[in-house]
C-alpha cells in the first residue's frame, strides 16, 4: 500500500480511565500521517474503564499503523480492535423455521447495506433452504430432536466456526436454548434476538404474556448470547404500540417486523465495530 | 331543556357478546332523535364481554335518553354510563414531593385540555404548596412518617372522596402503598404513574434497576391501582431512547417527561369515558 | 354455503350524513343473521360523508347479504362494497431498479401477511428479475428511452389492468411519472411510495433535499396517484431520526426501510377495505 | 482555584478541516491538567469544516486553561468557546399569548432540568402575566398594534439584550414575524419554534394546512431565526401521529406538546453549547 492511497481504518480502544489517553492515541494517529474522520470516547464511571473508537484516513499499512499504536497500546494496557473500514464480517446465521430474520439478513446483506459476508445459514429446520438459497447462500438443516442431535448441532456449529473463520454468530429466531459450554465458547460474539421488550416477558411465548398483561407497546431486544437467558447485555431495543384489539397471532406478526430491524441493526454495529462490552452492559458508539 | 338545543351525549355499554346489540342500541338512539358523530365498540374473545362507546348529538333530556336505553340495557343485562361530553370529572390528586406530574395535570387542567375538575391535591410533603396555590386549587399535606400517620392521610383520602364528590383518585407520583383495603375502596377509579416500562422494573427505584440492565428505552405506565402492586390492568404506556452514556440521575431526568404525558394522557381517556376494564386488560377507545 | 359455516364479511359504505344511518344498516345485518365483529364510523364535516366499515359474520351467501342490504344502500344512495376478509387483492406491481420495496411486497405477501395476490411485476428494468422469479411471480421488463417506449409501457399496464383482473396498482419505487391519462385511468386503485416526508421535498432527490435543509427526521409518504404529482391524498407516513452526521446516500439508505414499511402498509390497509376517499384526504380505518 | 477543586468546562472549536487538530488539542488539555469526559467531533463535507465539543475536568483556572489552548486556537484559527458546564445561559423569552411554551421553559428552568436564567419575558400580550409572575420572573406586555408599536416592542427587545446581558432570545410561541433588521442582529441567538414539520406548510395557520393536506403526521420545529421567514437552520424537530377524525382545532391541542419539548430540548442544547451552525445546517453535538 502506497502512501498515494489511503486507507480508512477503524480503531476499538479499551483501557483504565486516566488522563492523557486521548492525547497519547491523536499522538500516534498523527505518527501515522492520519486524518481523524470519526471519534467518539465513553468514559465508565460503573467500571472505571475508557473506550474509544476512531475512524481514521491514513496511508500507512497496517504494520505501520500498528507500530504506531503499538507503545500506547502497551503503555495504558488496553484491549485494541485495529480493522479496516467496511470489511464484511464473517457470520454464522442460526435459524429455525421462521423466516423474517433471515430474509431481512440477507436481503440487507446483498444490497450492501450490511457489512458481513454468510458462509452458512444452519437451521434445525429446513424450511428456508430455498430463500437462503436465492440469496447464494449455503444452507444445511440438522433436526433436533433429542438431547444426541441437539449435541450434534452444536458440534457442526463449533465445527463451522472454526472451518469458516467465523467471527459473529447471529441466532436469528433460532428456537433452541444454546448450551452453557457453546454460550461460553461463542461469548461476545453471539447475538440473539428476543421477541419482547426485556426485561419484560422473558421465556418463552412472550407475545402470549404480553397480550395477557395488557402492554400497550410490544417490542424486540438483541442481545449478546450469555448463560442466563434473555440476560445478556443488551445491544439494541425497538417497540411499537399495539392496541387491545390485538389477538396473540397479531402481535406475532406485528412484532416480526421490530424483530427484523432490530437484530440486523444490532448485527451492523457489531460488524462496524460499534458495541462494546462495559461489564453487564454494552457502549454503542453509532 | 328545549329540543332546538341539542346535548352532546357519551354512552358506554358493557354486556356479554351476543347478536343484535348494535341494532338494539342504534333503535335506541334514534328514538331518542339522536345522531351517532362516534362510535366504536370490541368484542373481547378473552371475556366474551361487548364493549361499545357512543357519542350522540340529540335534543333529548337525560331521563328521555334514559328511558330511551332502558330497555336495551335491561333486555342485554349492560354496565351502563350515561354522561355530557365534557362534563369535567371531579379528580383528587395525591402526590410526595415530586412536581412534574402535578404540574402537567394542572396547567393542562386550566388550558381547557383537560376535562377534570381539581377540588384537592393532598400529599404527603409541603413542596408543591405554591405550585398548586399557584393555579387556585385547594392544597393539604399531611406527613406520613409511620403507620399511625398514614393510617391518618388515607383516612384523609376517604373523606375527601365523599365529602368532595370525587370520581378519579390520580396518584402523581405519590411515593406510597396505598393500603389494601384503600385499593379495594378505590377500585376501578385509581390511575397511578409507574416510572418504567412495566413489566419490566417492578418496585423501587425502577430507574436504577433500567441503568444496571443497559436497556435502551426507558419508559412509563399508567395503569389502575389494584392491591397488587405495579400489576393493575395498563391503560397507556410511553418509552423513550436512551444510551450507555445517561447516569441513573439522567434517566430519571429523561423519564420525567414520559411519566407527565403518559398519566395526563391515561386521566383524559378516561374522564372521556375512553377507558373500559376488560379483565386484567383495559380497552381503550381513542 | 350453509348456514352452519358463516362467512366473514367487510362491508364498506360511504352517503351523505344523517341520522339513522346505523340503525337502518344494523338492521339489514341482523336480517342477514349477522354479528358485527367490527364497526368504525366516521362523519366528516369538511364533505358531509358518512363513512362506514363493518365487518360481519353472517351464514347469509353473498346473494343473501346484497338482497339484506339492497333498501338501505339504495335509501341513502351509498357508495358500497361487499366483499369477503381475507380475500387477496389482484395487485400490479410497477417497479425500476430498487427492489427494497418490492422485496417486502413479496416476502410478506409470501408470508401471509399482506392479503394481496401479484400477477405480474412490470419494470423499466431488467435488474429485479431473480429477486421476483424467486417468490415465483412472473416478471417483465420493458425499458423505457424516449416518449414511444413510455408510450408502449403504459400500454401494457393497462393491458395488463384489464387481462389479469388488476383491483391495485402499486408503483413500488418505480421512477417515471405516470401519463395524466394513465393517472385518471388508475384513479383511486394506484398506489405510490414517495420518498420524503410530505409535502416536504416534493419531486426529484429528496435525500439531497433534506440534507441541504439539515432536516432533523426523514420519511416516506404512501399515496394515492392523481395527475397532480406527489399531491395525492395520503394514505400513511412514517418518520426516522437522522442527525448531522449522515451523508445524502446514507439518507437514501435509511429512508429505504421507511419507504418499504410505509408502501407495505398502505398496501395492506387498502386490500382490507380500510382506506376510503373524502376528497383529498383518506379516512383510514385501521 | 486550587488545583484540588476541578472546574468542569465545556470548549468548543470550529476551524477549518486537516490533520493534527485533535492532538493538538487534546495536548493543551494534557497540559492544563485536563480529563476529557465527553469529546464530539464532526468534519463537514459540505463546507470542509473541523468541529469539536469537549467537557474537560481540570484544576486549572479559566486563565491558565485559555492560555494552554491560545496556542491552539491561534495556529488552527479557530472559532472558541470556553465555558463552565451548566453555567446558566442569560436568556430573554419573547412570547404572545400562549402560554404551553412559557409554561414548559419556566418549570423545567426552576426544576433545574435547563440550564438558563430567565431575567425577563416580553409579551405583546398580558395574558401570561400570573404565570410568569408565579415563577418569579419579571413580565413586561407591549402590545402591537401598529409599525410604530412594532417598532417600540423590537426597540425594548434590543434594550433588555443590551442591559441584561442576554446571550439567546428564544421565540416561545410569539406570534409576531421580526424586522429584517432584529433577524440581523440576534443573528446566531435567536431560536424560534414553529408549528409544523418543515419545510411541510410554511407561514401562517399550519394545522389548518396539515388538515387540508391530510397528513398522517404532525409536528414543531425549532430553528434559528434569520432573515428568511422559517428557513433559518434547523435545531431539532418532532412529530406525533394524527388521523383524519382529528379536526384543525385537535391538531393545534395535540401539536402544542411537540412544540413545548421541541422548543425545551433545543433551548437546553444551545444552552450547553451543542448547537454549532454549519453553513444553512446545524451540527448537534447530543
Amino acid at each position: 500500500m502506497t502512501s498515494s492511497t489511503p486507507h480508512h481504518w477503524v480503531i476499538t480502544l479499551v483501557c483504565a480511565d486516566q488522563p492523557g489517553i486521548v492525547h497519547a492515541v491523536s499522538g500516534a494517529i498523527v505518527q501515522a500521517q492520519g486524518n481523524i474522520s470519526e471519534s467518539q470516547q465513553f468514559s465508565s464511571d460503573d467500571t472505571g474503564r475508557f473506550f474509544m473508537r476512531l475512524q481514521v484516513q491514513s496511508p500507512a499499512t497496517r504494520p505501520e499503523l500498528e507500530a504506531a499504536l503499538a507503545p500506547v497500546i502497551e503503555r495504558y494496557a488496553m484491549a485494541s480492535i485495529i480493522d479496516v473500514v467496511g470489511r464484511p464480517l464473517r457470520t454464522l446465521v442460526l435459524a429455525s423455521s421462521a423466516g423474517h430474520c433471515v430474509n431481512d439478513l440477507l436481503f440487507r446483506q446483498r444490497g450492501g447495506q450490511l457489512p458481513v459476508e454468510i458462509p452458512l445459514v444452519l437451521s434445525n429446520h429446513g424450511t428456508l433452504r430455498d430463500l437462503v438459497g436465492f440469496y447464494g447462500v449455503p444452507f444445511e438443516s440438522l433436526p433436533i430432536t433429542d438431547a444426541a442431535s441437539k449435541a450434534a448441532f452444536e458440534a457442526r456449529v463449533i465445527d463451522a466456526v472454526d472451518e469458516l473463520d467465523i467471527e459473529l454468530v447471529v441466532l436469528a429466531r433460532y428456537m433452541q436454548i444454546l448450551s452453557p459450554e457453546l454460550c461460553a465458547r461463542l461469548n461476545g460474539r453471539a447475538i440473539n434476538i428476543h421477541h419482547s421488550f426485556l426485561p419484560g416477558f422473558k421465556g418463552a411465548n412472550p407475545y402470549r404474556q404480553a397480550h395477557a398483561r395488557g402492554v400497550k407497546l410490544i417490542g424486540a431486544t438483541a442481545h449478546f448470547v450469555t448463560g442466563d437467558l434473555d440476560e445478556g447485555p443488551i445491544i439494541e431495543q425497538n417497540v411499537v404500540r399495539v392496541d387491545h384489539s390485538r389477538t396473540p397471532t397479531e402481535l406475532v406478526s406485528i412484532g416480526q417486523d421490530e424483530e427484523s430491524r432490530t437484530l440486523t441493526q444490532a448485527v451492523k454495529w457489531f460488524a462496524e465495530n460499534r458495541v462494546l462490552l462495559d461489564g453487564a452492559r454494552t457502549i454503542i458508539f453509532k
